[in-house]
């Protein structure tokens, strides 16, 4: 091996690994910082990658929020993704862009080798992995958590002293959780939140203020959308990572978008997570709301019964796959028409949608009201529709009653 | 024709059809009013059929609010059914029950007809129908206001005062909105509600306070399940009906479970609907967090992906179908060790799971930890799960990339 | 009603049905025939036309087939579309080009209704009148069979003779069964095939000959693919209608593509059909074939899961459906590396796929071979994939073992 | 390790294997040898494990046919199931039962591991373990293949030699392709078949005559079904072994149930198998012909929707799984009134259902005449069943028109 492409957040875990693989397999490591939003300042990773002897030119700092919410968020939303119902896919939908990235990377400095931090346990692995093979199928990958012996904390300490790599304080008793942080949310895992029974603690919590915190009083906004995606706020035109960023502050300040949740991971275990998805709770009530008055019926019922199997693979890692495409197809195609305003209340945890207008609209008064709709709908017609719709039902009840 | 059974409520309306069956069609009117729930009187229904001449052993009026829970709503609750991603079907539910009641009463009484009062351009009279027509094929179907000239309300007064039928003050201007309730939900639809933009005014909640005016100091309950049905709330053992009862209280008082939505209904049209289910929505989220921890993940997801469908067959009213039934089979097959309990948080609106606990959990903290776990799982296992899911996707990158 | 644009055969029926929209509707009717390769002579439909009034300028006669078939059939091909796991919805695919051209025409010469022949028990008249109402929502629609009174044969033929219409010998007699043909099948159904325990008499058949009387060598053909779609036969390059109608001849010698079946239509009855799909058997088998070799699992075992959908669509008259279209885009999306070339062998009523071969192979042999693949799989591998895929069942197997 | 139990063929690889965790383990091995129709003696292979050491109660010598076809084959056939639409599933069906009786083997000798013959590159090893699993959590499983350096043929009959096991003339040279056979099918890939391109040789068949040299005269039999399984041929009641047996003799004799197929594995390559499943090609036409007379259209279209699904679990060794459990719960709730009798006819290949009939039927010749049905059915109802289901799709067509 000649040189790896390793995802670098410039935090204690990934720099061991960095010195750990120029020393395990002495190789060139060309680091890769993305930013997706996380909120953390990105140019002391440079420091530190220089610091352990990267090259200036093989430091790779890339803001990618307009490219991750436009062309990974925003598709997903579309289709109304919920993992088991309720999980809006925070980590799993950053993962194939951040791998896309390091692929691009490896070809550009002919690399043969990319690595990530994720550990053997989780979904992460999967999804990187399964972002590199499909994009770089002859790669070499290198997941020094599944390789390597140092599987206490005490002993990646010990690894990064005796390596010049700098600890702070607080990573030297053991974290009390996990956590992983992008423009759409934070998840928390691990620790404190072991035992799923045991309330999440406050302390955890990062992205929103507690429904009892937030304002008393509800804030009323609108989202705009254009062909599926969200393109204004209260009528201000904003751009996708612009306009997330924003939804996020009104989440925060509201309390919106915490989950507590036991998940089925795909390598087989369960585990329990907390997420916090301000923006990203909000835009999913907005984009079914306008959806309801935009979309036919056939269509919707269609992306309903294909949701979950589309978050699924997100969820799993296939967004590089066919069958992922297929459906994006699917869902894409639905949405030409999907525009228009959407108007929702925000207040202590709860986001309340109360309107909803669009130049596309398919619901008709005319036909729908209760008054005289002069001839809009015969409802003589009903009769025959129920009777066909009953026969074979009939046919059943006389053959079994 | 000689006697018809018909679904009477008691209001104006039903009674104006009772008087119009006894006319157009010269037979004799069987009334049955069901008790599901909906927190009215019954007696007086017995008092003003009697007035118009329904013999006294003609007159039924049935406490179904046990069966309703029980054979009902509890058996769609352990399916998750949303129908379009949100409603809890609330009206959709109730409808066979009254059908397969009016069905039994006519078999008893002999009659060969069957009337209800929904009009032509909703889903009732389709839920009523198919349900009336599955488990009596050959009964005669009446259905007024698909047949009758009473098409204003000007005139359904008039045909009532001209035959001593009582209107009640309020019912003598336009109504403001039409309503369904039962144990499970109000739902109001109509008038001041047909423009999907204009927010729905506080009058036309009956169920729920609104979550400003919902207590400042959350509530924390916990509920019991027992094979995919909950049995207890904080510990004490409820009956089906009780228990929803007792969580509709909880929900009104936090001012929980208010949807603003517009719907596809089966007869081809968009309508825009306000429904309350206050307990029903506890109800939901907390089966979801209890068969997080009982359900394994294959279960869980194949639930994920029938649920639209069987949401959609209820709402459609197919509840008496094969296909219905063959979805409910599978269901019950994965709910035999969904036992234990939830905790939740209810503030504002809002429904928040703060923890589950089950003797059948599945959840694994020995396999799961971050921290050592003594060999329970083999992070190595990962890469060679990881190497055969890539394997297509590898064979498709050669081809493709 | 001003004009109508009438689906006119130029037999009996649609004859009469001329005669009847100028009597009954005192409006002026446009002639719109469609060859669809159902292999009859469309100038004598002009001759009768003229006949009983229709201006020249009204008589539509089109030649349809390379539409037809390169838009309709072709596309559902893509879908290997099986309506109850066998049918090849010949007669289905149809109607929607029919429905489109009518509209069309209509539009053209200012018309504002369309009527077409199909009784009121069929699929037909769904199929026809949805696209109708999809592409002209306005649009009046006429369906003689469902207003007259020439509901027997006797009185139809009265009412032709009364009016001047020509009523050949074979019509005058009960037909034996009623029949639809175009490029793609041949369907027959009524009459001696109305008991579904009989077998289907041999004079019924009228697209292939008996496998018994099929020649005793089997023959051996290639079809070659580009994206999707059939492009050459044994080489020969050919218009999709060509070489539709190239596969028809071949299975008629071999008599290929017999089925029959009884069928659930989508007016809730039970009907026994008996169809002939010779190239269209054919077809399905290659296409299978080639999707074999090119397309990768996942998308291939999502469209398996799609495809009774997408065949209950195009049964049911949902062609011109958002979902119909959103599913196809899904296909359609799959398809583009579904080239190559299939061998087959045709024999007595029997199609053997014996090879296929493709540029774009996703096969490997390198990796599938039993010998040494030098690396290219390590079978170490398996251990991880299967430990993973077994964690849940073997953490279920400890809780219920 | 103390005891393994051995999945024993008596042949050449499992006699190898044998040897060699005694040696490699030095455990005491047993040997479990089943009969599942594979139709070769099996007294051999108690002497060969005698002859290696195997303690006489430790042979294990089961005729499991009985149970093979009602508890595996039946039940899948009950489902339709055919993999990538195509395939009968015939090697998948047999590894669940033979990993059930394995474990209850190791349970009542008190053997602590399994051991299976199948290579790492398949999809038996992963249905052998996932079995293995699901029933016995914690049992180590041994599979030589993926852990031995016996990687090539030569190595393999060095070892044999070198070891006094019998290794008989045909086995010295390579095997120009492997097999696999039970009561329902017989399976051949590798080798001669590794080029999807070639044709099959004839020598690979070996449970079925060709087409070409199938009898020149047609045969006509009759199946009884009773609740979706069949019970008698000819009027024949039989054993669910014993029929599937002379349904093989039918198959065979009339050249029925070849396969060429390129299938998707598990493990994520594409292979290239060969397939006779006579009796089975016969049963599921047979099973299919009598539902489509027996089930309702709302169940017999759910069943094609998740028929792709159910396969997919069978052929990637989920039968023991709950969600595989729940499909069939769902299908088996389906069959209770699937009985009848189905004529076929057998020729060359083919199988024609030519008839079928039930006292479940839910056939209406009355409803669906084309002739006077005498009120049966009002085709006045379909004007309104049209207008309704037409009613979303003329409210996009004035939208989108």
């Amino acid at each position: 091996m000649n040189k790896v492409v390793l995802a670098y957040s410039g935090g204690l875990d990934t720099s061991v690994i960095l010195k750990w693989l120029q020393q395990e397999y002495g190789c060139e490591v060309v680091t890769f910082t993305a930013d997706l939003g996380q909120g953390e300042e990105l140019e002391p990773a440079r420091a530190k990658a220089e610091l352990m002897g990267v090259k200036p030119e093989h430091i790779f700092i890339d803001d990618l929020r307009e490219e991750f919410v436009r062309d990974y968020v925003f598709p997903m939303m579309r289709a109304n993704a919920l993992y088991e119902g309720l999980y809006l896919l925070g980590t799993s939908i950053a993962r194939p862009l951040i791998a896309k990235r390091q692929v691009e990377i490896a070809k550009q400095v002919g690399a043969d080798a990319v690595a990530h931090g994720a550990t053997g346990k989780g979904n992460d692995q999967v999804r990187f992995e399964l972002g590199y093979y499909a994009l770089a199928p002859d790669i070499k990958v290198i997941a020094p958590w599944r390789e390597w012996d140092l599987t206490s904390r005490t002993r990646l300490i010990e690894f990064a002293e005796s390596h010049q790599i700098p600890v702070s304080k607080d990573k030297r008793g053991e974290a009390p959780f996990s956590t992983d942080a992008n423009l759409l949310h934070t998840s928390s895992e691990g620790k404190v939140l072991e035992d799923p029974w045991d309330e999440v603690p406050e302390y955890v919590f990062s992205r929103t203020v507690s429904p009892e915190n937030a304002p008393e009083m509800a804030e009323t906004i609108t989202i705009d959308f254009e062909r599926g995606d969200p393109v204004a706020i209260n009528g201000e035109g904003l751009s996708p990572a612009s306009l997330l960023a924003k939804l996020n502050d009104y989440g925060r300040t509201h309390g919106i978008g915490r989950l507590d949740l036991v998940e089925n991971r795909f390598v087989g275990m369960k585990s329990r997570g907390m997420y916090e998805t301000p923006g990203g709770t909000i835009l999913h009530q907005a984009h079914r709301a306008i959806e309801q008055l935009t979309l036919d019926r056939g269509a919707a019922h269609l992306k309903d019964e294909l949701g979950p199997r589309y978050a699924e693979l997100v969820y799993n890692g296939f967004w590089f796959s066919p069958e992922r495409e297929m459906l994006q197809a699917a869902v894409d195609h639905s949405q030409t028409k999907v525009s228009g305003t959407v108007r929702l209340k925000l207040y202590k945890g709860g986001v309340y949608v109360t309107g909803r207008k669009s130049p596309n609209s398919l619901y008709s008064k005319k036909v729908v009201t209760f008054e005289d709709d002069q001839g809009a709908y015969d409802q003589r017609d009903a009769a025959g529709f129920i009777k066909l719709n009953a026969l074979r039902l009939r046919l059943l009840g006389r053959r079994d009653g």
